[in-house]
């Protein structure tokens, strides 16, 4: 199961938690239609590198007009379009940060999953030692 | 059929002129999910009403919650948290300028509505013509 699919099937307040870190700097809708293709590049080396960070950059646009010449549906044809227009404008100076962001927004949902299946094992580790 | 669902109709060519009024002021993810709530009430004379417009939003608040809490898709849900929150500070202290956005909005979707039909029937006629 990917990441993605892992952090839709969390409980509500976990959920809540993912809610806050995804804004414009990331907006959920690049999680969720290219959530394969995030989860296979490296950010983690790509906040550190200039030239990686701007291949991903370039590489991300790429995707998002892809994805949205194949959408259907207008209002998520509308979002794609806007998102795209936003992180070219917002990150084209600067692509590292990008990258950084992205980075530690995975690294966020890896905790939150990490905490609620740890709180889903307590109880039964604790039976099992009774 | 709800003009809503007549622009989703329109020509690209169209689609795109209706892309360009719906952004933060109005986002399209409002009047699509409460297009039918939308279209039934009167936004000409609330844009010239404050007590009006003061009502119309707070029903709009309404609805969102509503519909943010029957949803089950979790960017849906996320994107209507989030119109909430920044339609609620945007038009606060200031209802008759939603009110002006939204009237406007749903003029310019008849106008290009009209327009469409009209190059759409322009042929026709000449042709009846002949």
């Amino acid at each position: 199961m990917t990441q993605w699919k892992q952090v839709q099937h969390l409980e509500i307040k976990f959920l809540e938690q993912v809610d806050h870190f995804y804004d414009d700097n990331f907006p959920m809708e690049i999680r969720q239609f290219l959530a394969d293709w995030i989860e296979n590049q490296d950010w983690d080396a790509a906040s550190n590198s200039e030239s990686m960070a701007t291949v991903l950059f370039h590489n991300l646009l790429s995707q998002l007009e892809e994805q949205c010449s194949q959408e259907k549906m207008f209002l998520q044809r509308h979002n794609l379009k806007r998102i795209k227009q936003q992180i070219e404008v917002k990150y084209r100076a600067n692509p590292l940060h990008m990258a950084g962001v992205i980075s530690n927004c995975l690294r966020e949902e890896r905790r939150i999953i990490a905490t609620s299946s740890m709180l889903e094992q307590g109880p039964l580790e604790t039976s099992m030692q009774n």
